[in-house]
Parts: C-alpha cells; sequence; structure tokens
C-alpha cells in the first residue's frame, strides 16, 4: 500500500477528527511503515474548520480583539491559506456558544465579531473567504456581522442601530451598498448544514433557539424577527428565495445574512473542503480512503463527510471504508449502494454509550489493526 | 482470492456452526464466484459433531434403537466416514441432556446406549471410533457404556449389575476383559473439554451435576460415587492418573470410562477435527480462513476451535480472521499474539445480547460483506 487518505468527521463527544487521524495514521504507519498518509481531519464549519484547513494545506493563524457575543472584548482567530489569497473563519470564534458559558440568550447576542474578522482578512487582501458556520449563540440573521462590515440598518426614526435577536423586528431598512464595495471581487463561500431554512417548526428559531437558551416566548420572537428580516432581504434584487433557501437558517439566520447582504453561496461543508484541498488531485495513486464518524444513519449518508468522500472516490475507484462508533445495521445497503466498500463500527460488544465512549480511543486503534493486518496479510 | 477456509464454531445461542459456514460461502461466492470455498462447521464432540465430519468429508449415517437415559429405547444416530474406517459417535446422541427433557435424574441416568453404539461400530469392522463427549445428561463414570461393551462390574455379594450415577458406591470390582477384547486393534479417540477433572470442586458433579438435575445431596452423592469408581479405575496398570487426569470428568465421568476401560485418548476436539479432515492438507493453496465462535475469550484463545486454527494456519502463513458474536476487547493482544490477523465482532452498535441475538444471521452477513468487498477492493 503507498498511499491512503484519512477524511474523517470526528466521532461526536468522544475523539475530534484530527484525534481519529492521528490513531489511524499510527497504526497504518505500524503495519505499512512506508505507506504515505495524507490528514484531512474534515470538520463542516464548526470547531476544528480553521485546523483541518492548516493540517491539510498549512496556513497561518491571525488571533485579534474583536466583539464578542454580548459586545464585550474577546480574542478570536482565523487563519490564512492558499499563500495568502483564502481565509478560514469559524463564526463561533467571536460568537459560539461556549463564549457565553452559561449566560445564554439570544434575543441579545450578537455575530458583529465575525464581520471584524472578515474585515481584517479582506484588509490582508484575501481574494477568498470560506466561514463556516456552526455553533452559534447568536439569532441576529447576521445583522451584526454586516454592520461590522458597514452595513447600516435603520429603524422607523430613521437613526441606524446594530440589530440583535430581539431588536430584529424594528428594522425598517437595510444600506449594504458600503459592506458590498468591501467585498467586491472576494467569492465568499460559507459552509454550512444546508437543510436548515430560515423560519418555519424546522428553522433557526424553532429549531435551534431552546439549545441557545430561548425559551417558549423568545422563540416566537426571535421567529417573527427572522421573519421581518428576511422579508427585508427578499426584497434585494436575486434574494427572492432567501426565505426558502436550504441553509439560510444557520447559525441564527447568519446564512440568510451572509446570502442576501454579502453574496454568500451556502454550500454544505464538506464540499468546500474537498474543493479547496484539492481532493481529487490527492486521490491519484491512492489505494484507499478511511473515512467515518461518531454514528453511520440516513443523515450522514445522504448530506455530509461520507457520502461527500464517497461521491468523488468513487469515478476514481479509490475504495472508502467507514470506521464508525455505531451503526444502524438496517442502513448497510445504503452504504452500499452509495459506494462504500465497507462500513465497521469500532465497538466490540455490547456497550452502553457511557461505558463505550471514554474506550473510543482503544476500540478505533484495535478496529484499524485488525482491518490492516488482514489486509496486509490477504494482499501478501 | 481462490481458496478460502471456513471453520467457524457455532455462535451459542444463535448460530450453528453450519449455518455460520452457509452464510459466510454465500457472501465469500458473491463477491468472489469462482472462489473455492471449504466449509468445515467444527463442533468438539458435542451436537453437530457427526455433521461436522460428514460435511467435511462424506460419509454414511446409521440408525438404530439403543438404550436412552433412563433404559428405554430411542432412536439414535452415529456416521461412518474414511471409507468405512472410522465411526464418528456422539455420546449426546443416546445419553444427552435433550433425550430426558424436563425429567432430570443424574442418579438414574445411563451410557448404556453410547455402548450400544460403539457395538454397532465395531460390528462393520471400523478401525477407529470417535466418540464426541457432550450434552450428557449422565453422571455414571461411563459404566454403562462399558457394560454394553461387556463389562461386568459386581457388587458386594458377588452380583453384577449395571451401575449408573446414584450406584456407583456399590461397585466393589470390574471384570473388563470382554470389553478390551471387543476393542482390539481399534483406536478410540474421545473429544472432550480437556479441562474437567473427574472430582473435586472442578470436576464432573460439582460442575456439571447441578445442570443435569443434581441438587446438593444429590452432587454430594454424585462427586462421591465418581470419586469410589475412580479409584477402582486407578488400580487398573497404566491407569492410576485417571484422577487427576485432565478431561475425565467429561460427560458425567464418561471420559474416565473410557480412558481406563477402553483405553481412550481424551483429546481436544479441535484436534481431532483437524486431524481427520487433512487440515494442514487443505490450507495448501488457501488465501485465507475464516474462523468464529459466539464470544471469543481467555477460554476460546487458549484451549478451543480459534487457537487449534490457527496453531496449524499460522506456520504456513494462511491468514486467519475471527468473526465474532462480541469480543472482549481487552483480550484483543491476547488475539494477535496468538497469530490471529484479525477478530471482527459482528455487532453493529450497542445493543443487548436478547435484542442482537435474532439479529445475528444478518449481521453476520454484512460484516463478511463488508471485510469481503473491503479486501476485493484494495486486492484489485
Amino acid at each position: 500500500m503507498n498511499k491512503i487518505i484519512l477524511a474523517p468527521d470526528s466521532f461526536k463527544g468522544t475523539l475530534s477528527s484530527a484525534g481519529v487521524c492521528k490513531i489511524m495514521k499510527e497504526e497504518i504507519n505500524r503495519v505499512w511503515p512506508d505507506c504515505q498518509v495524507v490528514s484531512l481531519p474534515v470538520a463542516d464549519g464548526g470547531e476544528g474548520t480553521c485546523s483541518c484547513f492548516v493540517e491539510a494545506l498549512g496556513g497561518e493563524t491571525h488571533a485579534l480583539p474583536v466583539r464578542g457575543p454580548y459586545f464585550e472584548s474577546v480574542r478570536a482567530e482565523y487563519c490564512i491559506i492558499n499563500d495568502g489569497k483564502t481565509a478560514v473563519i469559524e463564526m463561533a470564534s467571536a460568537a459560539g456558544l461556549p463564549l457565553v458559558k452559561d449566560n445564554k440568550n439570544p434575543m441579545l447576542t450578537t455575530t458583529y465579531g465575525v464581520g471584524e474578522l472578515v474585515r481584517d482578512a479582506l484588509s490582508r487582501g484575501v481574494s477568498e473567504i470560506i466561514l463556516g458556520l456552526g455553533g452559534s449563540a447568536t439569532n441576529d440573521g447576521g445583522a451584526g456581522m454586516a454592520s461590522a462590515l458597514g452595513a447600516l440598518f435603520f429603524e422607523e426614526t430613521g437613526k441606524s442601530f446594530i440589530p440583535v435577536g430581539g431588536t430584529l423586528k424594528n428594522v425598517t431598512s437595510i444600506d449594504f451598498r458600503e459592506t458590498h464595495r468591501l467585498l467586491s471581487g472576494v467569492r465568499l463561500r460559507v459552509m454550512c448544514d444546508v437543510s436548515t431554512p430560515l423560519c418555519g417548526p424546522l428553522g433557526a428559531a424553532a429549531v435551534f433557539g431552546p439549545q441557545k437558551g430561548a425559551n417558549e416566548t423568545m422563540v416566537v420572537e426571535l421567529e417573527a424577527g427572522l421573519a421581518h428580516l428576511g422579508s427585508l432581504f427578499a426584497e434585494i434584487p436575486g434574494k427572492d428565495d432567501v426565505l426558502t433557501l436550504p441553509g439560510s437558517g444557520a447559525a441564527g439566520g447568519l446564512g440568510a445574512g451572509t446570502y442576501a447582504l454579502m453574496n454568500g453561496a451556502l454550500e454544505s461543508g464538506i464540499e468546500i473542503v474537498l474543493d479547496t484541498v484539492r481532493f481529487d488531485s490527492l486521490l491519484e495513486g491512492c489505494g484507499l480512503v478511511f473515512t467515518g464518524e461518531g454514528r453511520i444513519d440516513g443523515q450522514s449518508l445522504y448530506g455530509k463527510v461520507i457520502s461527500g468522500i464517497v461521491r468523488r472516490a468513487k469515478p476514481k475507484n479509490v475504495p472508502v471504508c467507514a470506521v464508525v462508533g455505531s451503526a444502524l445495521d438496517d442502513q448497510i445497503q445504503d452504504a452500499w449502494s452509495l459506494g462504500l466498500s465497507a462500513v465497521f463500527p469500532i465497538g466490540r460488544r455490547p456497550l452502553a454509550f457511557e461505558e463505550a465512549g471514554p474506550q473510543s480511543e482503544d476500540f478505533l486503534r484495535h478496529t484499524m489493526r485488525n482491518l490492516l493486518q488482514l489486509l496486509n496479510a490477504v494482499g501478501r
């Protein structure tokens, strides 16, 4: 075996994708010391997105003080890859749930700091920005971010203000010419869960509001605020589909804001990752791809990391093997139909997650060694 | 892949070894239609022992009426293989627990019918008898079997009788010259759990008495009876080790009886199977051996089917892969040290045995397909 690519998602709650890559690589090189191993610890816009790109392509990290979720000062990071051409920004770095700890209130939080990170990247002359949406503490429809990039949100009195979740309903008009000017010539690709719409029962407020601290009353207000802001967005030429656009509800409506005000393209995170690292080129000479995630199910097969990997590897006849925390056996047929050669759960015997989780590293290591030893022995 | 050998134990409580072979073979031929698949559904002396040999070597089955556990008439079977040279007899066919159903009483049951099966085989001119011990309803130290083969057991009055578990203590002497004459020139190999001694806390009565229906008082009597019979056996020239011989306690002391009165060789079942099917020859040209069992643990690694397979395959550099119901992960290092390339549990996610058991067939099928598809894809 000359070359193997590792492109696992994280095993949520137990192992990061970088951790999975490390274990896989160690076990591969134990069996095949000379095998080239390409590690691509996939992230889909949430935590780990920057390090995914830097791990695969190299790059530099920039840290700067910006406004946090409550307009307080926080130190946030982003990275620049591709010889300075591309910035990768995790929105959670400036407006993520971990920053607010137990003080959650999506009526008050802002994405302003995210806009400041974008602005800093622009000042360094990047021509492409990859913005990862995931883990947000906000529900401001991207109004904060746009404000940091020069957009003006006016209330009825004609005064401009920086809207937050609870004040979206006060916006009467938006002037985003400065935002457009700043972003002129820059490609904005937005990594997001492309299944979340802006409003409605499956939308940002209803589904994600509660985990950001909203009670029932707040959810109703947040929903109304996003619907109002969305209706203003929909008046922008070419943006009349914003209310139904899949992904517009990602990160508390930040998806909609980037689309409407910044011409952002809302995409599945894995596609952006695979494009950016030039996955198709990496597949040249590759004998096997290992992917994986905590739990394989319908969603992962048809929307996320594993299916994205398989779609690209299959036409090049590179086998893909998934190693997963657990699998729903009644969906294994779907996995094979998709083009996966195999799906191996790492659990060794019936164990509750509480007991199995802490042993994930050993389980993964043992499963990899079993697979590699067998492939090696049979391939001799 | 040109040739694969399947040599699994049963998955106790869910799949027979023949059933495991069938599924494995179907999945192999789905991926490699031209691959030669040798099925060897391993049994260790209990149920399935006859069909194991017949499946591997061909042979004929004989059925005849014999005495059952309570001296009632039952129809029992055995088989003859190796062009008429070897008989394979499962003791349980004439004296097994399933025959007594809920009427269990090892104080009263006999192995007499087992002796009748042996006698029938001898009448057909076999030169070797393989006797499988396993699943017995008896605790008669083989006295019944020997009686059917002409041995005389005398009580104090000088009268001969056929001892059962509860009357072993009445035996004062044994005349087994006729038994020796009948078996002259015949090799008797006894498949048994070679860890059970005749007496003591790990012996036949203490460990297996209760599952044969003995209460505490009975266990004490059965133990005393076997100890008494054993002391008579130990007076036979060359048999002074019978009381401590591993395996002598198998099948309620039938091990000791075959050893002392019939010069039987007590052996691990898997070794007899592998010798008889000429496993070493089968390994020629074989690219992979699949073995497996319900649960892999210390016992299976160091005494039974899987370790027996590996000991023979390893010197010939044929990889062995175990597919198991469940595995104890902390013993995987031992499995690798033994020489197994890999151990794959068939469970896909944490499930209690009650829920997972009935799905074993699907789970096994899916695990095999994952392995075979991966081997095939990587091997291209």
